[in-house]
């Protein structure tokens, strides 16, 4: 059985795999139904409903053609997961790299899913 | 006994009143010795002995006057815990708000500190 380390591992790089594929649905289904995503300059967005628009329009403002997210640190407390990482975006201008603090979430049928996103810019 | 619930507001109440007391080594005292901050546009700011000059430069860059966090929503997990809140600063240049998610260490003296602390602007 794969490890919570691993599970998370796998779920960001289907992350990044669905940002490829454009596939807003799917990426909505990655966090838990009550969410939160805390976007820079932006209100918190609550609920998978408004997270796969979200996404929609971020990935087109900036023209994010691939999204890679590497974990630096995990501390898994039960079902509860904490994880600080950085995410490379490969945009129609160029690359853009942010840190981020993920709060996971196992639900009932063992799946990993975000719960409390926040991200802010690196430096270029 | 007051709760973790308690103890992290008053935590909060203190960071308010280190920043308007200016006392940069007392805001250093609220973190783990090898917390982490992630300020927007920064590298990652890691360890006591950094975090205080980050906060004296920081506050000064901004014109800082006072700073006041407001917890949204806490989660305790044993001796770890991780809040989502609202931080309002009042500066020179008029009122600056941020959302936050920190994730707090329990010490063996019980204190809270904390350990990973992340922002990013709210809209005006």
């Amino acid at each position: 059985m794969p490890t919570s380390r691993e599970d998370i591992a796998a779920a960001n790089k289907r992350f990044g795999d669905l940002v490829s594929k454009r596939d807003f649905a799917g990426l909505a289904a990655c966090y838990t139904d009550d969410a939160q995503l805390l976007p820079p300059g932006s209100q918190v967005v609550t609920g998978r409903p408004a997270i796969g628009p979200f996404w929609e329009a971020a990935v087109a403002a900036l023209g994010v053609q691939a999204a890679t997210l590497t974990t630096h640190e995990l501390e898994v407390h039960g079902d509860t997961a904490n994880e600080v990482g950085e995410g490379v975006l490969k945009t129609a201008s160029g690359e853009a790299k942010v840190k981020y603090l993920v709060i996971w979430k196992r639900e009932a049928d063992g799946i990993w899913k975000m719960h409390r996103d926040i991200w802010n810019d690196l430096p270029k």
